[in-house]
């Protein structure tokens, strides 16, 4: 078959132990189901600054380019923390999402049946709670115009947040795509009673609504979403918000299913490229010590599958190869209720490299 | 004793019957304590879209601006919502504060014992929750210049943020100063790994800490904290913030303790003057019925006695005749387990006045 190439970031903390586990399954994939991929590494974050001076060197954009999507574990850490701005690994970050042009990040935040002890939430207020934050990622107050000046009372900062319809109608269509695909259900968040991007943004929903008849929008503030997120969870369905509030929401989302280690994510851009990573962080504090969980990477891996290959098999074997080493009792010590039970990071790997 | 003079604002919906409970608690501390108080109504939000053309008419500006303190019900509603910005209820609101310089919203965020079961959240993780989030009210991109524009990519909206230190001095030092008088905890709320007028805010936290040695600061990033709220409510003390994540952050709060109805808030000007009013909105769907719970009103009240009189035994007076009545089992609809015991407005009310 074709072959797919894949750029690999494994990135600062625990990103390279996690995407060891799914470059596992990756190959697994290719012996079952007859795929090839090509991967490449490539260095990003803090672990780029150390060896060359930049969170995101050109020689890993090219590889990025080059390929048809990337797998990233995570980056970041407190060693760069205090370092100045273009030496950060978040600054790599932001660059890395505007130079692949990635203006969608999808963020599903589901329960895991062997986790819904987890969340903080009752039990029968999580219940049912399936949804999935479309985040605007390439736009907004994050990309505009940026300074300090000298001001009437003192030194001031200013940060500009702008939208165009362009840019606000590609991430709203897609939104609208994949809720048409899930429970036909549409929550646009914006700040409409205040700001003037947001009323543009409710112009640009309002207008494209009349064309996804089967879907059901409805508009929500920003404050309110951020309540009805806690009071009633499982009735959303896909909610679509600008780049900020979205980093908002997307993380009180994924915190409140209780599953924050275990969530996948992609950012997409045209066509079918994208970007697939863990939700959660680098952490640091356990990095090297085969303690990760890599199991929200290697569902990074399976919505990779899905949304950029067309593998729809390959990605519901994954999937189900995940389940049923959950269901068969099998824990990181992230999520082990007895923690002297916990497996390590790559029996967890290899439990689900055999399970497919 | 000296006259107090306090402006009314009923408002719209169960606005004006949650005010006039208020004011009847206020005519009987004065009989109690014998404090003189000279109340002036005036016309705000939608009642005055419909009576006077205008959000915030002159005269009600007037009315607040030559009193010592503004007690406020609840606006707006859908009867205004599609109205165009100078006709709607949110913009009176953001002129008023403007107007006033109401620079610091005060956000207790407290469970109410009877109502600890009406959280989503796990009673445990609950447990011992008091947050009080600080709120910068008059800056940011609420109040930075706002447009449309035709661009390359069609028709832009542009908002603009801008914080200088005079403002976030402000605001900060009343936070630490806050939290010096609770349990001396901090936590300052920004997105400083992206936006400029982040850093400047954090720089000027970092400036002011060693001036206040008996509260411990920590920095948040806002999603960060977004997360933090919902995993571990009860560990934050003040919470200090600009205002857009203030918006949404104290909503957060607010609705995880569960006790929403009940909740007080204050916005603090220069001085003593400010403005008091429940965290609740002007529920259209229950107005006009009785069934208003008032108490988040007449706490607001006694934080009023409190912050901008100093009356702190008036003040502790009303908060002990709330919690006697809701101990000896009184509940008006919305927070009553069996409804058809439920008590209306002015009963509710009339108890708490009795118990002062
Ligand atoms: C690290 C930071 C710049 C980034 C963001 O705010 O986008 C992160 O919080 C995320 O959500 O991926
Ligand atoms: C109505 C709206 C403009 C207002 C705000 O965003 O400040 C409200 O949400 C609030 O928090 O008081």
């Amino acid at each position: 078959s074709e072959v797919k190439k894949i750029a690999v970031i494994a990135g600062d903390g625990i990103g390279p132990e996690v995407v060891a586990e799914a470059e596992k399954v990756l190959k697994r994939t290719e012996e079952l189901f007859g795929y090839t991929f090509e991967t490449e590494h490539a260095l990003f974050g803090g672990i780029a600054i150390d060896e060359r001076g930049t969170p995101l060197p050109e020689d890993t954009l090219a590889i990025c380019r080059s390929a048809d999507a990337v797998l990233l574990g995570a980056v970041g850490g407190p060693k760069w923390d205090n370092n100045p701005k273009e030496l950060r690994p978040e600054t790599g970050l932001l660059g890395i999402r505007k130079a692949l042009g990635l203006f969608s990040n999808l963020r599903p935040a589901v329960v895991f049946d062997c986790l819904k002890d987890a969340s903080t939430l009752k039990p029968e207020v999580l219940e049912g709670t399936d949804l999935m934050v479309v985040r605007e990622l390439t736009g907004g107050i994050y990309f505009g115009d940026k300074l300090r000046r000298q001001g009437e009372h003192g030194e001031e900062a200013v940060d500009t947040c702008v939208y165009n319809v362009t840019e606000v109608e590609r991430i709203v269509r897609q939104a609208f795509e994949i809720a048409g695909k899930r429970r036909g259900k549409l929550a646009s968040v914006d700040k409409a009673n205040v700001l003037e991007t947001s009323r543009l943004w409710r112009e640009v929903v309002n207008r494209l609504a009349p064309e996804y008849p089967q879907v059901e929008v409805e508009h929500v503030l920003v404050d309110n979403c951020a309540m009805q997120l806690l009071r009633r969870p499982s009735s959303f369905d896909v909610i679509v918000t600008e780049n900020m509030f979205g980093d908002i929401l997307s993380d009180e989302a994924a915190m409140l299913t209780g599953s924050i280690g275990m969530l996948a994510s992609a950012s997409l851009g045209e066509g079918s490229y994208g970007l697939y990573e863990p939700v959660h962080g680098s952490a640091p504090d356990i990095a090297g010590q085969g303690l990760a969980n890599p199991i929200a990477t290697i569902l990074s891996l399976a919505l990779m599958f899905r949304m950029t290959f067309g593998y729809e098999n390959a990605a519901a074997a994954i999937e189900a190869a995940v389940a049923e080493v959950l269901d068969a009792g099998h824990r990181t010590s992230d999520i082990a209720v007895d923690k002297s039970k916990a497996i390590s990071t790559t029996e967890m790997g290899d439990l689900i490299v055999a399970a497919i």
